[in-house]
Order: structure tokens, then C-alpha cells, then sequence
């Protein structure tokens, strides 16, 4: 049964690593908060960027000797290996810390061990507080690293009746200005934002993060397989973010930043995308397809996160969110969970999280 | 600035009030508090069904001498009309109640003028507390009273991108055994069901409310243009409520129980079809049509309010929930405002309310 005191910490240690996404790829987002002996927090820091300390650094830092016999409250297990940065379990130990309370163990096969040796050292150790929050918090990375690909967040706007646009094509705005300004937030959050060459070629789309200080820009990624939508002048090319754009094998283009990838049945080969993504180090995308784009990412089961904004309006015709997905009859349906529903301004958001993540 | 005892006693009225939606047309939901000099409560009660006592009687009969000198708290202004019952504000004077406090002025004009009766006996009277809760309840009536129809509350059911089956038809279930549960508690609020042909064709539904104790079963109406959806033997047509076939004036049929409407450009005439309704005393519609009768409400304005059931799965094709509904560019959209989301068991419900309304 745990102590409200260790609740509370942990809870804002879960907020502090929460700071960190979209900065931190490839590592995880971490948050750690030290108390003394007596309880009293004394330090508390977060992972604020890959290369950069670990969180349980930062929060040793402001703690100093005050850490002596206290409480370290990290919302992942303490890494055990030293990467561009030291093994934070050592330094744990070295700070005096008598006791270390993680939420998530490291599903990461080259950091794990740090609670066999804080024990080794003495340190008491205690896993699982507010596990579900840290988990949440940290679900693109461990996505990632359960799945060898990067976490996929579908986003799309909508009506009731699920449609992205009127019969005549028209759709500013179908979702409102904060729903629009929210998508920002996801975009900063996101390692890297991927649309389709339908979205390139009819938007013109910029897809860099405005609107939030500090935010680090995602890679733009535009699937063009035939290298016909992008033209040298695209917003999408300018030096707001880096970009990067997928044709196929076979296709000719002037542009420099290009990927060339494996064809599908139709369109790039989902998986050879999400690969070169992983190895570029993108740990989540936030797929703005439309809805061709976003039916061969769910047929090639590369969706683990839905996010649509719902704006309270029925049209009766125009073109779906989701094109597609080879699924014909409903027992092949992609089901998932609604894990949150929340108001923006006078629309919906709801996220759906696939079973299986 | 409303005391926290008048907040309580009106919020319990409301409540009351609630117990006799579907069963009280073409009267209104009516709920009453009676609290004694002291402001204890004494008495209560809620118009139970058409015909029967008003909620005033109830609450006086149960309160006796104790209304003396007391308040009472009721959520539409008492009626001023002697009908089928005397007239409230008389009741309420003749108790010897010192205090009326109402939520929602009548605006039906056979009603209106109960305050100023009561004024006039030296009662004190107060409108407006818990205003808005009061009107939420009463939304059908109020509505059906504005606008000289009945309100129409469009009910669907499709997946998270607008699909309210697979490609292939199937269908069973999108939505779970809560939400279908869900579903018989707003046909029992409702005064009629209506289905199209479509729906009779394919599902040969029943539309009888089950599983709620002591529901008033609705009007079950198929809107069967041709007459030649529904044939004898179908299970709408057994005797577990009263059915309605609306027909087009020139259409041939067997059946008894039809009403022959015109024809509009496609299918019947929607506000012939209310017309008819609201004649027969239907004061609320829940539409379950399929989505080209629905496309026809939208189209001819008569949707007050759409309460959606979203199931959180993906199909990427298949039919939507609502059809053309004459509505060709974005500024023409039908805007609604969200007025409720609930979880029902894995799914979603959003109630939209049209910002007329």
C-alpha cells in the first residue's frame, strides 16, 4: 500500500518526464524527484534531450548532499550502462540514496539491471508506483522499443459523420481554431510528422510546430511515391524543420533530402518506411495522412494510437477519414480502446489506443 | 444569489421531473418540491402520464396541512388552465404555499399566466433557478411547443471513421451490448421510433422498448414510401406497442394501421410526416433510420439533437451514418453544439444539440 507522500512524488515525477516529449528520441522520457531523509523533496529534473544527462543527474545535482539517505522517486528503472552519459544507478549510489522507487522497468535490453545493482549496493528498491501514469507517459518509446518501429499516433479531424470535407472538397475549418492550435502540441510531441502526396499536393502543408515555446520541430515527412508532389518552392521545404521525402526506388526526382523505399501493392512500403524512420532515430510519428495514407498504415497494422478531433457538425457527403484499410467485413474490424475523451474548445478529442500496445 | 436549500430542492424536482420523459405527451416533464415553513421537505411528486394529476397535486397531496406557510419548488411555472386536471396555481394558493419558485416559464399559451395568478394571491415568486437543468429535461416539449412539431432525436451508431457496417453489410455488433442497452432507454423517453424502408427491409426490427420497468412502449413508425418494406407477419407489426406504416398517398397496401402522407422529391414529405405525428399527440421522435432517411431529416431541418454511439474500431469502408442530406459545401454544414459525452461501456455516446434548438 503506498504511502501518499511517495504517490504524490512519483505523480510529479510523471509530470516532469511528461516535459520532455518530442526531445528526448532516441532515449525515453524520464522524470526523477529526490527527498531527503526526512521526506522533504530536495531535488527534482527531467530527460531534457537526447545526449543530454539523465533525469536521476539532474535531480541529484539540485539535491547535493541532501540526497544522503533519501528517497529517489524515477518514473523508469535507473540505467545500468554508461552511454553518452554515466549509469545513473552508480551515481544513485554514490549520492547516499537509501531507497529508489521506479514505476516502469526498462524493457531495454542494453539499460537494464540498475535495480539488481542498487540492491547489490544496499539500496532499498521498490517497483510498480503509479506503473499505468509512467507507462502512459512513455508509451511511444516503449512502443518503439516492444515493437522495433516507431509508436504511430494517427491524427484526423472530422464530423459526427466522419467526414474530412464537404462534396465539394471545401473543409476550412471543419474543427475549430483549438483544435487546430492543439495539433501543434502533437506535433511537438512527435519525433516525426508524416503526410501523403494527396495532402502534399492539395494543402501544401507546412507541418512544423508553431504556437509552443521551445518545441523541438519534428523531421517533415511527405510519402511521395511517385516524386510528383513535392515541388522545389513547397512550404514543407523550407528551413522551419528538417524534411524528408519517401519515393520509390525507381522514381526520379531533383530533390536532395529523399529516401528511396520498396514499393507496395500501392503507394511505399509501410514497414520499409517505418525502418528508415527507426534508424534515423524517430521513436514516434504522428501520421496527418489522409485517408489513403492512413488506410495503408492501418492495413499494414502500423496504427497504435488514434487521435481524432470531432467537431459537432454533420455534412451527409464529402470524403472519409479513412480510405481503404482492407478490411471487408467487421470481424476484421481494428479495435481498440478508448483511453481519453476531452473537450477542445467546441469540439471532441478522443484517443483510441490499439489493444495490443 | 440562490441559497444552497432552494439549489437542493430544485435540482430533487428536476430529478423527479426526469421520471416521466416518454410517458407524460403531449404534456410536459413536470417535477415538484414542497418544503414546510422551516424548509424541510414535505412533499413531492412528478406528472406521471397524460391525463393524470400535475406534479404540484402529487407533492400538495403528500405534504397536507404541512405546505402551510412553505415553499414550493417546481420546474415548470405551475398552470394557470383548468384541462383535464384544476389548475395548479389555484392548488398551490388554496395549500396556503407563501413561496413558488419555478425554473422555466411556460410557452404554452393555454398554460401561461400561473405567476401572475399567484402574485396576485400575495404569493411570492421567483423564476429561474437551476434554469438551464430544467430546460435540458424538458428539451423535447419545450421544443415540439417552438417549433409546432416534434423534437427529433436522431440516434446512430458507427465506428470512430463514420461506418455503421463493413463493406460486405455486416454489421453485428459495432457498438456493444451497453450501448444497445442504452438505445431502449431512448426509445422509452421517446413518443415514437421511426425507421425507414431500408431498416425494415434489412433488419425487420422490432423497436419495442426492453428491459426498462414500467417504460410507455413508443409509437413504432415505418416511413415505407412504396408499402413494400413492411409485410404482414413482420415482428413491428405484433402487438407489444402501437405501429405506424406512413405511406405515400398513392401507394397500395393490406395493411391497417398507415398514414398516407405526400410524396417529397425522394421518399414522403419529412414535415408531413411530423405533422401527422404531432397530431397524434407525439410530442418526441427518436429517429433509428439508416442513413437516407436520416440524410432526409437533416435535410429538411428536423433534427434537433443527434445522440451518436462511436465504437472505438476502425473499418476504413462501408456505409456511413448519415447519407446526402442536400448539402454539398462546407459553409452549409449543419452545426450542432456537444452537450454531453458519456462512456458507455467500451464505446462513446456524444450528444449534439442543434444550436436552434
Amino acid at each position: 500500500m503506498a504511502q501518499q507522500a511517495d504517490i504524490t512524488a512519483m505523480r510529479r515525477a510523471v509530470e516532469l518526464a511528461a516535459r520532455g516529449l518530442g526531445a528526448t528520441s532516441p532515449n525515453p522520457v524520464v522524470g526523477c524527484v529526490i527527498t531527503d531523509a526526512s521526506g522533504h523533496q530536495v531535488g527534482e529534473g527531467w530527460h531534457q534531450r537526447a545526449g543530454g544527462p539523465h533525469a536521476e543527474v539532474h535531480a541529484l545535482r539540485e539535491a547535493g548532499v541532501l540526497a544522503r539517505g533519501g528517497t529517489a522517486y524515477v518514473t523508469l528503472e535507473p540505467c545500468n550502462h554508461t552511454g553518452r552519459t554515466g549509469p545513473c544507478a552508480q551515481a544513485l549510489i554514490e549520492a547516499g540514496v537509501s531507497r529508489v522507487v521506479y514505476a516502469v522497468g526498462d524493457p531495454n535490453p542494453q539499460a537494464t539491471g540498475g535495480a539488481d545493482t542498487l540492491r547489490e549496493a544496499g539500496v532499498t528498491v521498490e517497483q510498480g508506483l503509479l506503473e499505468d501514469e509512467a507507462d502512459a507517459v512513455n508509451t511511444a518509446w516503449l512502443t518503439s522499443v516492444r515493437r522495433g518501429r516507431p509508436f504511430v499516433r494517427w491524427k484526423y479531424a472530422a464530423t459526427l459523420d466522419g467526414r474530412i470535407a464537404a462534396a465539394d472538397g471545401t473543409s476550412r475549418w471543419i474543427t475549430s481554431a483549438e483544435s487546430r492550435a492543439d495539433v501543434h502540441r502533437l506535433r511537438a510531441e512527435a519525433d516525426a510528422v508524416v503526410v501523403g502526396s494527396g495532402t502534399a499536393r492539395a494543402d501544401d502543408p507546412h507541418l512544423a510546430v508553431r504556437g509552443i515555446d521551445e518545441a523541438v520541430q519534428p523531421l517533415r515527412v511527405v510519402v511521395d511515391t511517385e516524386a510528383t508532389a513535392v515541388k522545389p518552392g513547397a512550404r514543407i521545404l523550407d528551413d522551419a524543420a528538417p524534411t524528408l521525402i519517401a519515393i520509390a526506388e525507381d522514381a526520379e526526382t531533383t530533390l536532395t533530402e529523399v529516401v528511396r523505399l520498396p514499393r507496395a501493392a500501392r503507394g511505399l512500403s509501410v514497414p520499409a518506411l517505418l525502418d528508415a524512420l527507426h534508424a534515423r532515430g524517430v521513436r514516434s510519428v504522428l501520421l496527418e495522412g489522409g485517408p489513403t495514407l492512413a488506410g495503408a498504415f492501418v492495413a499494414a497494422g502500423a496504427v497504435d494510437q488514434v487521435v481524432g478531433y470531432l467537431a459537432p457538425v454533420l455534412l451527409g457527403a464529402g470524403p472519409q477519414a479513412l480510405a481503404d484499410a482492407g478490411i471487408s467485413t467487421i470481424t476484421e474490424a481494428l479495435r481498440l480502446d478508448i483511453t481519453e475523451t476531452v473537450r477542445i474548445g467546441p469540439d471532441l478529442r478522443i484517443t483510441a489506443t490499439f489493444k495490443g500496445a
